[in-house]
Formats: structure tokens, sequence, C-alpha cells
């Protein structure tokens, strides 16, 4: 049995770097405070006698050996970055909870058959380089290293500079290494679980999603003496952007998703008519051809509103990830653990992306969600119990302890 | 007869002062630019043989006696500070012609019955604290020195702070002292000269204008797993706004001015619905009764189209300047100045905001306006031509003498 209690306790302290006035963290990926979270991190995996190796887009592995020297890793993580006004849990809850299940290990002297290795991906939210799933992506080959490296934030410093910066480019090349299963415990992120009274979900997969960066081109001019004619207002024309991502996810229900999270006037001035706006845009959906079907046409739509403006819309693909089923055989230890064990659950297709999802495309892969009040995250408010945290780690070391002793 | 050369030469040495890469001025009001901007109008007017003296809220005046000590006198001048992305003209031609005005009447040994003073005021631009016409409206009156002491810009730096950390804070108390009159010339900032081949533009008056600050208060939550129906999309919301300021604009046809210049969002990140968005609103118009109406009708629409998303606006009303007409002998001074030296001209109501504005409230006043390239203004790409200036200059310099004569 793992400890709830000390569990929590190292939840709380991590939530301390970075944390905020509002209960929250702010831990950006690669920044200083992150430095800090992954030096906590390591500092504690190595006083469990775990190896840290840290690869060249500052993944961090910690290993515990196996009884059997041919046998495969299992991995298990999530990641230690946060939104600008995260929560304490997001990420934090599955590598916090990935060190109970290695400490619980010890405690309980087990050696299983297979190595274990817990994992800190770098830059799962992609708030500051614009690439969500970064470092895991990188790993899974998904895109290579130098393009990861080239990414820059607002401030144009670049993911090379940042991971020199905080001395977390590691030796290791970023590629997969063969291994045998990949589990995350995460916090859902949604209403779901709450609503149902359910303690643990089962996650069979993850939505679809197309993300693209966009800049508006107008013209700046003056706002008391530029007639109606003669504007080009970058702004309206962003604004009629942002009208149409609602609408088209609107018309897809309770399961589209369509946002704009980051919007900015190159030059703001309030009598200066607007030149030159840029934004974000994403899209995501359960089903692939609803975001195909976007994909294909949200582009022409957006062209035409901003053209009728006098404005010129650049919008630049960033990635497109399709729906991602999870491995039956290792959702299906996920499932017998949650029953074994008693919990409520149902199973759920997660809404947000994960490591998980790029991990899950060379290694069979499993998630475990826990729910969260009123479904709230990326918010400094969010918040769980911590029962429902002790669940989730009690499934996923079960889950974790029968596949590595398989 | 003024020095063309001169004024254009002292033209292009000021807008070295804050120069862009793209050819424009950045020289924001109080700032370390700004400062420079200062030292050198106070270098040459000193030069000049004037007497420099600031008032509290900034403004510089630079005096020539006259040869009548119980005569009022003359004002003319503009501002030196610029918009973030400004041209070299925009305020700077009103204030380094009256330097040229200045130098001529010392070159002529012209003594003028009353004494002249030329004036620098603070922060007309209104871009980085939120008040056009800031240091005339206290100076006019219109509001009190402590109300634009404690405005502050994006970084939280008040008035206050900045005049004193630009050492700009002079002990003279900033309110109205008796003046004859003030004239001051300016681009005209918008098409009409240029369209109809005039060189000169009689200034008989500036339309009204109402400015506000709004907040949208929505909810930060995941882009990923928030259904739409548990969105509060402040974005959304504030697209609203922009596409509601943009038809009333419209529906009043080519008078119409309707900007939204500055918008942001409070924590922007790529994957997080939105939760605070800031932004101005500003309308303008040559009639007062359009201006009463939007400000009458404008919050209530807008209200009604943010709480629809679920979100709440806040809305402040920072100032209301009605339509003001200027002084007609004034004004004719102007207009025979214009017709003696030969050039074309047309009566033009200011579609831009001037600090002219207040002080024709306690003071005789007119503007002299000159046309510039293609009606751009706020841009760097901001154009005039040396002739066009050194027309406006000569009409400036013939209507003071006239007046500080009479
Ligand atoms: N889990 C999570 O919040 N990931 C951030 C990437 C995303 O936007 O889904
Ligand atoms: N002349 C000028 O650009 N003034 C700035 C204030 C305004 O917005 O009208």
């Amino acid at each position: 049995r793992i400890d709830g209690k000390r569990l929590w306790d190292s939840l709380m302290a991590m939530a301390e770097i970075g944390a905020t006035p509002k209960g929250g963290v702010k831990r950006l990926t690669l920044s200083d405070v992150d430095k800090k979270g992954r030096d906590q991190f390591k500092g504690w995996c190595e006083a469990l006698g775990l190896t840290v190796r840290v690869d060249a887009i500052g993944n961090m592995f910690a290993r515990r050996e196996g009884r059997d020297p041919k046998r495969l890793p299992v991995l298990l993580g999530s990641h230690l970055d946060s939104q600008p006004t995260g929560g304490k849990f997001d990420g934090a809850l599955g590598v916090i909870a990935g060190l109970e299940v290695m400490q619980s290990l010890n405690d309980l002297n087990i050696t299983t058959e297979a190595p274990i290795e817990l994992v800190n991906w770098t830059d799962e939210e992609g708030s500051r380089f614009g690439h969500s799933l970064m470092g895991s992506g990188v790993w899974a080959g998904i895109y290579t290293q130098d393009k990861a490296y080239n990414l820059r934030d607002v401030d144009g410093v670049s993911v090379s500079e940042a991971l020199d910066q905080i001395g977390y480019k590691g030796e290791h090349a970023a590629k997969p290494f063969p291994a045998d299963a990949y589990f995350e415990l995460h916090i859902e992120q949604g209403p779901i679980l709450e609503r149902e009274g359910k303690q643990v979900g089962i996650v069979t997969g993850a939505q679809a999603q197309v993300w693209y960066d966009a800049v508006i081109i107008g013209q700046e001019s003056h706002a008391g003496t530029t007639p109606p004619s003669a504007r080009k207002d970058a702004l309206v024309a962003a604004a009629r952007v942002v009208t149409l991502v609602d609408q088209l996810m609107r018309a897809r229900g309770e399961d589209g998703r369509g946002t704009i999270g980051f919007l900015q006037i190159a030059q703001p001035s309030r009598n200066v008519v607007p030149g030159e706006v840029r934004f974000s845009v994403e899209f995501r959906h359960p089903d692939d051809a609803e975001i195909k079907t976007l994909a294909a046409t949200f582009p022409a739509e957006a062209q035409r509103l901003v053209a009728e403006t006098g404005c010129r819309l650049e919008l630049t693909e960033l990635f497109h990830i399709p729906a991602q089923p999870f491995d039956p055989s290792c959702v299906d230890l996920v499932r017998q653990a949650t029953q074994r064990l008693g919990f409520s659950s149902r199973e759920i297709i997660s809404g947000a992306g994960h490591d998980a999802v790029y991990v899950a495309r060379s290694v069979p892969t499993a998630m475990i969600f826990t729910p969260c009040k009123d479904g709230l995250s990326h918010n400094e408010a969010e918040s769980i119990q911590p029962d429902e945290a002790e669940a989730g780690c009690q499934v996923l070391f079960e889950a974790v302890l029968a596949r590595a002793n398989r």
C-alpha cells in the first residue's frame, strides 16, 4: 500500500516551488522556477537510490533496477512544468505519485522483474514555446530536436538557450529507447468524474487536436482622423476570427473545443488603429474526422473574413495530433487494479493532450485520471482531495507492479 | 521670413531622439527618451535667450519678453511626446516651428508688444497613462493635478513618479495663467488637405470624443477539457465588443470614429480559455449629439453582449470632451496670413484631439494644419515635405506676430 499522507506532503512541498498568491503554481518550463522543481525532484530521486539521467531536451529519467537485466523498463511519470496561472496538480501529481510508488517499493522491499523508470517530461504545457508535449514529442521522434531547440518564447529566448541557462541540456540523445509500457496518472482537468461521483478514470485514449500560429497585418493609423473606409484594423479582423473559432466549436456541440488563448497587439496604444495582431488558435475533438474537416476548412474561412477588413492573415499550422487510442492490455491493467481495489470508476477519453499521447506511438501506454474540483484546470483554483490522489496513486502502483512482474 | 531649411534641420535633429528602425519615433511621455527631447528643447530655447520654466505637471514654457510689461503673453507650441510607433512630426512640428518663430524674431531684431511663450505640453498622446491632452488638461483645470499624478502606466509607474524620475516636476503650479491667445501648428494626421491639394488647413474647431477603460472578467479553464457550455471566455466576450465598436462607428458613416487600440489578455496562454481581458474604447464625432448618444447607449449594449457569454464587463468612462470651436478672431488671423502669403487652403475640423482643445476653454485659440502623406499618422511612416512645414511655420509666424503687435 502506498502512503497517502506522504504523497500529499510531497505534493504540497512541490507546490511551494513557484507558488502564486492565489494558491496556484507558476512553474513555466525551463524557467529558474522549473529548475528549482527539477533540482528538488532529482534530490528526492537520489535519496530513494534511483539513478537520474537527463536527455538533450531536458527529459529526466530516474531508474530503479529490476531483477532481470534483459527486461525492458516499465515507465511512469508526467511533467513538473505548469501554466502561467496553473494549479498544484496538473502534471505534478503524476510525477510525485511516481516517487511515492518508488518509495513504497523500497518500503516493501520489492524487487520487480523489470526495471522501472520515473520520467519528468520537459515542456508538456506548451505555454511558453508554443508546442505542447514538447519533451515527449522529441523523445518519441514526432519532430526533431533541432526544430524544438529553435522554438522561441515571446522574449526571443530559444529552447536551446533556456536548457543551457538552467543546466538541463543532458548528454543522452533525446530519442525513444525500447520500453515495456508507460503509465501516467493525471488529474482529469474536466468535470466528468466529479459529476458522476467516480474515484478513478480509466483513460482509453485522447482526442485529436490541431494548433495554429496566426498574424494579422493591417495598418497603424490615427484613431481620430482615419475614416472607416480607410481603416485596416488588425484587431477588428482578429475579433472576427475569435468569433469564428467560437462558432466552429459550438457547431460541434459539447464535444467541440476551439480556443484562442493567446492574443497580442504588436504595439498597443489607445488612439492608434491596431496594425498587427498575433494570436494562437487550437481545435480539439474526440473524432479525428472533425479535426480533419476543421483543418481543411478553417484556414480559408478565416482568410475570407480577414480579407473583408482590408487586412492580411498569415496562418501557420504548428501541429496536428490525431486521436490516440491507448494500449488495450495496459488499459486492462488499470481496469483490473481499480476493480480489485474497489474504487468506483468509468472509462474516459482525455480532453487534454498528455505526454502519454506521444509515448503511446512507440510504447504500450495507459493513463489513470483522478477527479478535480469543478473540472477546473489551467487555473490557480485547481483542486483535488487527498483521498482522490491516494486512490489514483494506489491504482498506478498496482498497474506498474503487475506489468513489471508479468 | 522664417528659414525653411533651418526648421527642417531642427525637425530632423529632434527626430533622432527616440528614432525607430522603421523611420519613426518612440518618445513616450515622461520616459528617458522624452527627457532627452526635453533637455534638447531647453538647450535650444536658452541658446535663443528665452527663459524656460516648468510647471508641476512638466509643461515647459519658454518666454520671450515683449515691449509692454502689462500685455498678456501670446502662447504657441505643441508637444514632444510620441506614440510607441509614432512619426517624426506629430507634435514636434508645432514645437520646433515655435523655436523657428523665436529664432526669426531674433534674426529680424523684432521686439513684439506682447511677450511670447513657446510651450511643450506634457503627455499629449495619452498612450502611456490613458489620458490624452494630460498636461494641457491639468493646466486648463479640466481635471486636478492629483488625478493626473495618480494615473499609472501598464508597469504601475505613476505620472508623479515618472515626473520625479526624469526631473521634470517643476515648482510652478500647473494652472492657467492669463494669456492673450494660443496658436498651434500641427500635421493634419488625416487625408483631407492632401486629397484636395491644399497647403494649409485653417482649423475652425475639434471634434467631440469619449474614452473608456474596460475589463472583462470570465474564468480561466483548460482549452482541451472545458466544454462550450462551461466556458466563460473573456476574449470571446471582448471580440463582441470590438465588433460592436466597429459597427457603431460605421453606422455613423465617414464621420464616425470608434477604436479599440489597446487590448491585453491578463495571463495569455495558448491552451487556457482567457479569464480576464483589459482594453480601451474611444469614440469621436464632429457632432456633439452623436457622442452624447454613444455615451448614453454603448455601455448598456456592451454589457448585454458580454453578459450573454457568461462574463462580466466593468466599463469606466475616462473622459468626455465636447466638440470645441476655436476663437473666430484668432482663426481669422490664420486665414489672413494664409491669404496674404498666397497659400492654397481650406477650413477644416480636427479629427485628432490637441492641447489647443483644452487651452481654448480659457484662452482665445486657433490651429494651423499642414498636409501629411496618405493622411497617415500614429505610424512610423508618417511623412511631410519640407515646403509644407515651411508654409505652416510661415503662417504661424505671421499670425503670432500680428496678435502680439495688435
Ligand atoms: N494536460 C495538459 O494540460 N496538457 C497541456 C497540453 C494541452 O493543452 O492539452
Ligand atoms: N494629435 C494627436 O495625435 N493627439 C493624440 C490625442 C488623440 O488621440 O487625438
